[in-house]
């Protein structure tokens, strides 16, 4: 009997036969759930929740070693020991997918209510004719005023181009899009109207296309930043766009390339037949778009200048928010759609930051809450004492897996999670392929178990007389997989270079925590909530994060991680005019703290190098 | 002795020797005054104002003749019969100068108080450092609203993105442009910031290049409107933008070429030192501009459709006032540069007509005037009894040359002034060349003497037996010019073929007036002031019209010919924001009477076709 399974929320379903397991379905579907110890139940990393548990095996002995009472009682069960019988929802938790299919698009959703920043009206003209002479803009616009509107405005041409034949066409009907008084949209009634919600990382970019007629998501896609063929990292980029002739439009042109692929993709996903040849959507029905980016990514996705970002004092050449119009960095969206930039914090503290806080709603929280993004600039902010402060700390790429001798991005074949089974260090790869090298969260493991087991001491020093380690060429090394595994001539091991490189990363980001803290009056015990979103965030043990002192020693159940909030903040921005003022008010109300300038940064980053 | 002569308002300077008559002065500086009679002092057209008439001779006996009191009173004298011995400022009427000057570009301008709607302001801001964070443009923002000024808003990239150099070039000094509260330019401080007006005839085009600093006009220059490779008349371009793949996209181009092309014209004239190479003044400074047209060349140079224009009910695609940004269309001024477009009146009664009546304050008048401007389709606005009521009417191309045999536009050779001088058809041509043909105001003279000397009676037959009328190949004709004369082998004639073709042409026009009377319960009687606008109208003899009953008979000195109305109302627009309004305000007012309903159109214009 083939019974059906329903994975959540990445909306995937499968058809299989009744008694497989619940990882056995999604490895089926193409649902990349962890599995380190390569399903035997050990190692917990599997964990999803039901809702529902009628039709599924009631939870074995290996369940009950590794979850505890409050999991089960929740409904958390190991996807590698659930035996499916009848149709079942399940829900993938973040933490519970491998890197390539938690990418870069999934997000903790809240709810708010669908207040569309452009007003749909479908409306019946009446004709033109020798004795009703009024011209057809006019003509619309009477109409539109009928209910006490003020007078229609129209910032582009290429709308009232199309009034007069869409309304012979149509019979004098006509759907039209209304942003306040400006007429942003015209097109044949009850025609597709979309929004598109991006967040453009530095390395990877998150597009939601949502229906702006009813609010819902038709589809989500995370794709890579083109312009990291001109530098890596934000810094990279600002050399390039600065010392090439040109080169601020060449990198524009390629992330605007980029986007107007990811919402051709995104049409063609959308709909119901994905056919490329007859989409039911189109990126020419786009009205809205809200865009969110570091100040980096924000300031060369619209072709502004950024040769002062990278200078000090790093001065943005714009923070407020923006509404430009797509034509004008050639999106090729509808004739009149508005981009909505929300508004940067600072040089390095962009308007991705602030829509993380606006997804998490750390704007509104009581008590004293950090909320971070890591990246190559780990930016933070802190709510306390009626504060709200932001900081950004150059934590550099290792987490990102540069300058680490085996690091690599989380891509196929990259060791994601570690963990010391049989006192050996077994590991999972992303995509369950021979390991290539380690990715951050990886990384992230290796240490703290090295440091749990003894064999790490609190400077990073390694022991050379534990099993787990080994003299390597110049440094002492702790091996993870020999050249067997990978299949290749060469180990992969992680070096005390390596180590050292984390320590400055962590080092960099627990001082700014402390900073912030110290800023605002608190300190650590203070901390009542500690929310980590971004792909990285969202992935890595915070237990192997708390153990290495890269996030302050507080009780596990306050860390948060929330996925791409980025990207949910945008959404949200996208079709709540609420949620749009409410992050303008976050711009407002932020205050941010320059680290280069603090005279006790270094004495904390000293500090914070412990593990 | 040489002595200086200037021309006014045409502003050309001439040296010569003491004791040349005015008209010597005006041929060497090449300014082109009417002289049908060569010199003699029996035509009277060479009419020109002496403010002062201390250093020239006393009116003579020739003059004392033409002349009458009043005139001479007033400061008229006859540019052939004066001469001069000492330093003279000479006003040359629109109606004493020959139609290559005259051009499209002067016309009658009145007082009115400078207040552009672009603000300029010079400002020095403070220098960002690392305890002074605030991005660029929000400092510049800051400073802008420091006056109490609302926040200020900034809808072009292209402006954000100089910003940044700018301050880092200039000391942290800018000059910034304001609309309201939009900033609409941003450049060195003391940069010039520059207006242009174009008033975009179905023929001409003129523009005038403005200081929206000081307000003064730098340079005004009469083009060709290039849309005439595509037809002559506006329906002959509807036909070709609506037949033709992309059609609409070619006409569109044409004029904007153009208008690119009289921008950079207009900024090298305007120059200190006229050179090509290093302008004092560059198209990248005009910063705001008002464009004036018909119905169809507004849509043809905004590329909104024009199909429905051309079918009755002859609808526009939008009437109202636009204010639209120039790289919209591809203009390329400032990068926030503003184009506003006056409203249209109804799909065959324009902007360029609006700004005729504002310019001619015709709105403002009491009692009951007439405002007109001759074309292809004659547009006529009434004031009478409280209301302003407009119409159009096809007067058809007769006064442009076409479908005359010997007609021409008025251009080099055209002869363009007709009289009886010795019982003979004297005449003046364009430039005081040989004959080539006749151009509207010809052709309009000749009917008219031949009617005073009885060779054509009132239905526009001609008299054989009359010694001015002759039998041509089929019709009865007026020689005018002789082959010997016109240096080929064929006369120039005006055949009773060509006089029906001008009965049809001022009959529409005369209908129209009519029926206008007619509506708003007046009659020809009634009219104290008879406006008579644009190019042709400006330079017929008004007698010559009334003589043929194109214009009622009422007393001469009501009629006023304002010459290219059209353009100065532009002009006004773009330097006063009064003016601007009242411009609107006007469009609101105004009441459209389509004729095409009207079932006594007919009837009069039957009555209107007898001469």
């Amino acid at each position: 009997m083939k019974i059906e399974v329903d994975f959540q929320p990445i909306g995937k379903h499968v058809k299989i036969d009744s008694g497989a397991t619940i990882l056995e379905a999604a490895q089926e579907a193409g649902v990349g759930i962890s599995a380190i110890c390569g399903g035997a139940g050990s190692c917990g990393a599997c964990r999803v929740h039901l809702d529902d548990q009628e039709q599924v095996s009631k939870p074995n002995e290996t369940e009950t070693d590794v979850l505890d009472a409050e999991d089960l009682t929740e409904g958390i069960r190991l996807a590698c020991q659930t035996k499916i019988y009848g149709d079942t929802r399940v829900e993938v938790p973040p933490e519970s997918m491998t890197a390539t299919q938690r990418t870069q698009v999934e997000g903790d959703e809240i709810d708010f209510e669908f207040e569309p920043p452009v007003e749909i009206k479908d409306l019946s003209l009446s004709k033109a004719r020798s004795t009703d002479l009024q011209a057809d803009f006019e003509r619309l616009s009477a109409v539109v005023s009928e209910n006490g509107r003020p007078a229609m405005q129209c910032r582009r041409l290429n709308i009232i181009k199309q009034i007069p034949g869409l309304l012979r066409q149509n019979k004098w009907k006509i759907r039209a899009g209304l942003r306040g008084d400006e007429l942003v949209s015209v097109s044949a009634p009850g025609a597709p109207v979309l929004g598109l919600a991006v967040d453009i990382g530095t390395t990877k970019v998150a597009g939601y296309l949502v229906d702006m007629v009813s609010g819902t998501t038709l589809a989500m896609k995370g794709i890579m930043n083109p312009q990291i063929a001109y530098g890596e990292d934000v810094m990279a980029r600002i050399t390039y766009s600065t010392m090439h002739e040109n080169g601020l439009n060449i990198l524009q042109t390629a992330i605007v390339d980029a986007l107007n692929e990811l919402a051709r993709d995104l049409c063609i996903a959308a709909g119901s037949n994905g056919e490329e040849e007859t989409p039911d959507y189109q990126p020419s029905q786009i009205v809205e778009s809200v865009m969110v980016g570091n100040t980096a990514m924000h300031h060369l996705l619209l072709g502004l200048p950024v040769e002062q970002l990278g200078l000090s004092p790093y001065v943005a050449a714009v923070t407020s928010p923006l509404d430009i119009k797509a034509d004008e960095i050639n999106l090729a969206f509808s004739a009149g759609a508005t981009i909505h930039l929300l508004a940067n914090i600072a040089g390095f503290v962009g308007a991705d930051h602030l829509s993380m806080l606006l997804a998490t709603n750390t704007h509104k929280k009581k008590g004293v809450v950090v909320s971070l993004d890591i990246g190559t600039n780990t930016e933070i902010t802190l709510i306390a004492n009626g504060r709200m402060i932001s900081c950004s700390t150059a934590s550099g790429p290792a987490f990102e897996g540069a300058h680490i001798r085996h690091g690599m991005r989380a891509a196929e074949g990259a060791i994601e999670r570690v963990q010391i089974v049989d006192n050996k260090l077994a590991f999972q790869t992303i995509g369950n392929v021979a390991p290539i090298g380690l990715c951050g969260s990886g990384i992230l493991d290796v240490i703290a178990q090295l440091k749990l087991c003894g064999a790490m001491n609190d400077k990073g020093a390694l022991d050379e007389k534990h099993p787990l380690i080994r003299r390597g060429e110049k440094l002492l090394e702790a091996l993870i997989a020999t050249g067997e595994i990978t299949g290749t001539d060469h180990d992969i091991v992680l070096s005390r270079g390596d180590i050292n490189e984390v320590q400055m990363a962590k080092g960099a980001m627990r001082a700014g925590i402390e900073l912030l803290l110290d800023a605002a009056g608190a300190t650590a015990g203070d901390i009542d909530e500690f929310i980590i979103a971004g792909a990285f965030g969202s992935y890595i043990s915070v237990e192997a994060a708390v153990a290495i002192g890269m996030f302050p020693d507080i009780p596990l159940d306050r860390f948060r991680q929330v996925g791409n909030a980025a990207g949910i903040g945008a959404k949200q921005a996208l079709l709540s005019t609420t949620r749009r003022a409410e992050a303008a008010g976050i711009g407002k109300q932020v205050e941010y703290l320059e680290l280069t300038v603090s005279e006790k940064f270094q004495e904390e980053f000293l500090k914070a190098m412990y593990m």
